[in-house]
């Protein structure tokens, strides 16, 4: 169950009142959804407002700092508009779309694994409920009549949603793999169990593929086709050879980029955590795949516990977790190899480093079926919330596919060339062929004849050249010529066996892909940090850590008096100074109010100036979480609200070292 | 005539390969251009490389900290789908578009206005060409025969180009007011001067207009379009009642936007300067309109000098600048208002602040159909470069034109309302009906009428009352009913001159929005800062100001032996705790051309770790434009990075209070 920060039961009304309130975000086009005549889909959009924008900035540069900087990644910014070829190549025109059922009478569209998921769930949920009236009915002993008469008929009532425990189990099994259906078996799971459209309980048609990228037209000429990108991906590895040229041509190295990428979702629901429009932050590491992709910095975090859920126990049905060290992990071969949980490990400390509720982190392997199509191991960052565990951050192992399918698309080698410590001596057999021969021979078609023996693999060869000993002659399949056939004999082609030297290793780099969706990130770490204060409902607060606040300090004058300005003025420029984001707020609200309001939009520091402020040059600074107060001069303050929001102290530090403050209460 | 940073010609040659070979931008899908059969139109978009998205980034966090933070405005991020009402109201549905020409034969499309100042300037080249070589032959005075003759035939070849005197000034007018003429007057022009595509010479067909925004279907359902955004502003305009909440109220105030927009150009040329998707960073301060769009620290800048290019010259087909300070020119009416004048004066320091060229701004404005169908006034920051001057900036008075059209279509106030400090008194004519006899009367009509009542004009009241007092009764047009009017009498309504009393004020807010496009300047940005070191144009330089560099230090072991690593590894830590981004070059090259890809780059420092820095703990600071080097303690040169990033200290200071290192040559 989904909690506050203070352990409290989590009641979504207060909080999502709370982030409309203070603008973090709002639905996009708002006052047009409304309007009369208007047709437009403005679904799964959605608009950052001031305090909401900068948490994103922030989150944004923490990422760029933990990953991009510290790891010295190479940034890349490349564009949304992306021609359809290079999607055709990479597999997403064919394959990049979810299961679409239509409502056979009202024309709704509905995302079909959602829709079994959604019925199944309310099923279960209305099978527990009547399991738990049987069960308080078998206990009760009541000599009431008139209640006891009314808990029958409601009994009578659920008794039609009660489920056998047989169909309860089949049901919790099918949704712990959900995710693992294909088309036809999700049309068949609609079929048994008569899933209909909860909203007017028509049927739904059977599910058909319905991609998922946003389709253009770029230029003038309509034939152009484009599509907005669904990840960033793609102009990474379109970019490989630059990279690699402007890494000096070292391997291992990782590019970046952060940017919109765009999904055409059927029917987002779930506020801002199912979207069209989102900002992803996606690192492509590519490794040489021989010697089970070693990571040179694994032992700065194998000692990092995870909890893991693995393909294996979901395919069971269970959703049990794991605990272990990302060492034990790799070396029990429960995540594949040491880059994957290398980086599973640094994803954990962003997580840490942003503030997410650590018991409220899983990664969860993907299944067969659930992984997309260039994939070939793929886990999840989840982080669980009133919405259940979202996935926040794919860590996939994309192995060569991407890079190979677009170096075969575009005849671009994107490979690796190394020279070789050690000369490779490989024994093979080798074909001789006296093109003086052969061009007389097969005139038009000795170019067709020659590729086919080129093309000859090495058991071909062995086979070919025992052959040839022992009848002079062989004939080879050649497509293109009118026999469907060539007739070589020993003067033309001799295969023979001998040992090649290769000074030069060339190799199709493997990559490791963890990619953020930041927009989830953003909204399931304030789910993490909100709570309110002890019975009151209505005193929200965002404990976002300093490091990612939207704004560091308010500057709070208690009077509108004349005399107040200039201090604030100067508060303020020093601030900037410091690189400190703050705000002030000098309305005539109450200082009660206006902290309030601050402990809303997440402002972990607090700056009061006082009339004592103009008098002696002091000033308090407050902290949100326990709104304890110190007073100091405006230098010790200022010095104090630096290492506060550096990391490089604790508030409990300062507290120790500063006289606290009782001066006014929160109430006045 | 552009010019390097050092005052020398600008050869875009060696500029443009050293921004490919240090990978600061790059064509998007280069791979695939080349492929075979690849169909796709990927003109007009780029990716950045790391120091491209790396300076990028910095003019960003620049930008957002000289206007949102400086300046306390709203940032908001939105979405860049848009569903198709938004852009019909906003006008850009049929307005937000370019003319366009066929080529008659080969079907290439384009622009028109380009099409005409290509070929017009290429004529008047040529013509210039024949008049300098027409001059030269008059004053030649040869007597060489065979020189003679070459000359005559050279001469009598170019006749064909050389102009009329009144036909070459025709040309540079035209050129002069090109952004001026509509559709059928750029007809008009290609059929006058017989312009065709010089790319084959063929005829062009008449203009037509080619909306510039890519259409694409949000959802599902294939009915419901969209647009990729042109312009972030739409998103801001139509937050707009959420935004002054979030503002408590309060008037004036500014939005912000940074993020991507999309034109689908017909035919983009000249680099990253025309693009179909682009990074903007736009600016909507909110004004009342009344009192002559005052802004209260006008005084700042009041004395700040800009150059400028009005309206009424570019009429005239010149180009000649006027010098004045922002206060002369609010005040001689050249700059239409106070708030205008600001953010002019506030985007040229911004310029100043990143290192443009004070020499190359200047201030645009736009003449009457130049301007987008919004603004009521517009001027453009432009930068001159190797293309000519390019508009990087433009700064528009939008009115309330979007605010009213966005009302209007949705019904939503887009309004201020506030208190008046003097109620406001207003003598006007009021319309009393009896509603008992009115719906009696007219029945299922009554309504129309009503209606037709209410809108009548405080002029056609006062016309009314006195026919009411005259003749008894009245006929108003009322276009529901069958005779097409309603007969009134004085029993029925009365219409009374009386005095009304407003305390609220309401009024739609005016719009001044500084709009820029972060990849222009970008461009132009790096054109003004190019320069070589004398005499060998293989050694580029890039003196990007530490403020914006990609990288403020390049951290230099002279000597790959292992002493060196922990020492390197020490500095690299230190340097990101002090939050000073830094790159380290081990690799094998001489320390000489190690400085020279770091020139290349941009990077303003350069730190060696030499044999003496593992003895004493010292190390050598470099300085890029100079190459003068200081040598000191880690701790000092540390010091001294910081304060010349942070621009507390410039390098003369440094020079100064620390020894000047000349042990080693840059060129070993």
């Amino acid at each position: 169950m989904a909690t506050t920060r203070s352990g409290g039961a989590f009641d979504r009304v207060p909080f999502d009142a709370l982030l409309k309130r203070r603008l973090f975000f709002t639905p996009s086009f708002e006052i047009y959804r409304t309007a009369s005549g208007f047709a437009g889909d403005t679904k799964g959009l959605f608009d950052y407002g001031p305090p909401g924008c900068a948490l994103q900035a922030n989150l944004v540069d923490t990422w760029r700092k933990h990953f991009v900087l510290e790891e010295n990644m190479l940034e890349l910014d490349c564009t949304v508009l992306t021609p359809e070829d290079v999607f055709k190549t990479s597999g997403h025109v064919d394959k990049f779309s979810d299961w679409m059922c239509k409502d056979s009478k009202n024309g709704d569209y509905l995302r079909a694994d959602h829709l079994i998921e959604n019925v199944l769930e309310a099923r279960l949920k209305g099978d527990k409920a009547a399991r738990g009236i049987a069960a308080a009915e078998e206990k009760d002993t009541s000599n009431d009549p008139a209640a006891a008469k009314k808990k029958k008929r409601a009994v009578k009532d659920i008794k039609s949603v009660k489920l056998d425990d047989a169909v309860a189990k089949e049901f919790e099994e099918i949704l712990a793999r959900i995710d693992n259906y294909d088309g036809l078996e999700l049309g068949a799971l609609i079929k048994k169990f008569d899933i209909r459209n909860p909203d007017g309980n028509n049927e739904v048609l059977p599910p058909v593929p319905f991609n998922l990228m946003f389709k253009t037209s770029i230029g003038p000429s309509s034939g152009s086709i484009g599509y907005l990108r669904p990840e960033t991906a793609q102009g990474q590895f379109v970019n490989f050879k630059k990279l690699l040229d402007f890494n000096q041509n070292t391997m291992p190295f990782a590019s970046a980029s952060i940017g919109k990428s765009y999904r055409n979702e059927i029917s987002p629901r779930t506020g801002i955590l199912r979207v069209r429009e989102f900002l992803m932050a996606e690192v492509e590491h590519f490794v040489d795949p021989e010697g089970g992709k070693k990571h040179e910095r694994f032992e700065d975090i194998d000692k990092i516990e995870l909890v893991l859920l693995d393909r294996h126990t979901q395919l069971a049905g269970s959703t049990e977790i794991k605990v272990m060290t990302v060492g034990e992990a790799v070396r029990s071969h429960v995540i594949d190899n040491e880059t994957l949980g290398y980086f599973l490990a640094r994803i954990h400390l962003f997580f840490q480093k942003i503030g997410v509720d650590p018991k409220k982190v899983r990664f969860r392997q993907h299944m067969a079926n659930e992984m997309a199509h260039y994939a070939a191991d793929c886990w999840d960052g989840e982080l669980l919330t009133s919405y259940g565990w979202i996935e926040c951050v794919g860590c996939a192992d994309r192995s060569a596919y991407d890079l190979s399918v677009h170096s075969k698309r575009t005849g671009e080698a994107l490979v690796v060339r190394e020279p070789r410590e050690q000369p490779l001596k490989i024994e093979e057999w080798q074909v001789d062929i006296d093109k003086k021969k052969l061009g007389p021979k097969f005139r038009k078609n000795a170019k067709a004849v020659e590729e086919a023996i080129e093309a000859l693999s090495q058991e071909q060869r062995e086979r070919f050249a025992q052959t040839l000993d022992n009848d002079g002659a062989i004939s080879i399949d050649v497509s293109g010529l009118p026999e469907g056939q060539a007739e070589l004999d020993k003067a033309l082609i001799q295969i023979v066996r001998r040992t090649r030297v290769e000074n030069i290793r060339e190799y199709t780099p493997n990559v490791i892909e963890p990619s953020f969706g930041i927009g989830r990130i953003f909204y399931c770490l304030l789910e993490h940090v909100y709570w309110h204060r002890p019975g009151d409902v209505a005193r929200g607060v965002l404990s976002i850590p300093p490091l990612v606040a939207p704004s560091k300090v308010l500057i709070v004058p208690l009077s509108r008096a004349p005399g107040f300005a200039p201090h604030v003025k100067k508060l303020s420029a020093r601030l900037r100074t410091l690189g400190i984001s703050h705000t002030v707020d000098d309305s005539s609200a109450s200082i009660g109010k206006r902290y309030s309001r601050n402990d809303e939009l997440g402002t972990p520091f607090g700056i009061t100036v006082d009339f004592d402020s103009l008098k002696d040059d002091t000033i308090t600074l407050r902290e949100r979480d326990t709104t304890k107060q110190i007073r100091a001069s405006v230098n010790d303050v200022l010095a104090a609200v630096v290492s506060l929001v550096n990391g490089t102290e604790l508030w409990t530090d300062v507290l120790e070292r500063l006289p606290e403050f009782l001066g006014q209460s929160e109430d006045e």
